[in-house]
């Protein structure tokens, strides 16, 4: 297998809760650093997950191969140490993608639906990325007519999103890992992924919900929002089962 | 023009924040009373609008006439008295269905943007009908997994509900009113309207945002809502432009 050479780390591009961005050499490769930094509710709650960077990395590095293998689009080259990954740099689309197999979170509360209810058939919901405003949810009307995306890219985004679904079950249930919810971000491409979205960010504790499968425990940064305790545990059991099963 | 006969009225239904419903003697009708009661932000603000009752009747009447005889199936059947509607049943479906042409109230809020911009073209919006969660916005996926409409009732109330929108701005604009937004409902028939989605509920300016074409004075609930003044006043002011031009 022949790889491309690592292009030279540049200056920063954009420092986030969780990770950092670095341009490289190469004007279509960034370089993705992941922190230990974990935040929580739009960051009004603040703490440090010990050695997260690194497990997340190895998470999302086994999960994107995976996703590329059944030919998903994302951005993921290779990751390049601990904590840094490369990958093809994007515009992001400014719309957090939720995909829901079973109640919980956010649509629990809204919904006014007990936590644990498994979905007939899984819900796909959109967010406005954008921090000031908390995330608010949109509909399809709103990305279209406030420009965030094409009705090309949503109906991709859609059925990309339902596949990324499916094929993430697939992996994890034998693993003994129930997917309740998980984010997905896209973003447009860039030199030969010009005109193509790519799946972008990570898939990693931080924005999916893992509970075991035999027990319903969470493993995932619900145990740093609601303080259960285990935070680095959970996070190394997910790790474990992901990427040495 | 023949007329059916006032069936007798009876046992109340249902009362709300704004109207009361009462069954009748013929069981596919009922008798729509409309109160003086006002409330905002979810019922948090109570008081109470004089005359109001009998001025969105009026305006109702008007507004329903007009879609009727456009074509729009309305459970509206005429009107009985000062403040009653007689109207044919309806199972409500139990999602607020808005229509927005300008921005205003929940969607600057939500999307951080000044009231008053004009949107390129209308925007639907959905809410699930539950007073105990607020109200919350829904996309179709919540309303088809949680089994609140079909995928063919969500395709009429969408293009109904934009077919209202154009009827009532063609209707509003001579009048000197622009129509900002406004909320409708729409319920499964009974008897010889079983198997069909009605328009329900009432079209008045306690549901829609009316603003005066000239100075963009707000002539509805905002006025209640915001403690802005000049309340009777302003729905005064819309019955008269409606009901007498």
């Amino acid at each position: 297998m022949t790889q491309t050479p690592v292009p030279e780390k540049g200056a920063k591009l954009y420092e986030g809760k969780a990770k950092i961005l670095y341009e490289t050499s190469d004007p279509d490769l960034v370089i993705q650093y992941f922190k230990d930094d974990a935040t929580a509710f739009n960051a009004q709650k603040k703490g440090t997950i010990v050695e997260k960077g690194i497990v997340n990395n190895r998470i999302a590095t086994v999960l994107f191969q995976l996703l590329e293998e059944n030919g998903v689009k994302t951005h993921f080259v290779r990751k390049l140490s601990d904590r840094e990954m490369l990958c093809h740099k994007l515009t992001i689309v400014p719309i957090e993608v939720v995909v829901r197999n079973i109640v919980a979170g956010s649509l629990s509360k809204r919904m006014g639906l007990p936590e644990g209810e498994v979905l007939p058939r899984p819900i796909l919901e959109f967010y406005y990325k954008r921090d000031d405003l908390d995330d608010p949810p949109i509909n399809d009307d709103h990305a279209l007519v406030f420009n965030l995306a094409t009705a090309e890219e949503l109906a991709h985004i859609r059925r990309e999103a339902f596949r990324v679904n499916e094929l993430l079950i697939k992996f994890l249930d034998p693993r003994g890992i129930r997917l309740v919810d998980f984010k997905l971000e896209f973003g447009r491409g860039t030199g030969k992924n010009a005109g193509q979205l790519l799946l972008g960010d990570e898939i990693t504790p931080d924005g999916c919900r893992f509970w075991d499968k035999a027990t319903n425990e969470k493993l995932d940064k619900d145990r740093f929002r609601r303080d259960l305790g285990k935070i680095e545990e959970s996070y190394h059991e997910v790790e474990r089962r992901i990427c040495e099963a």
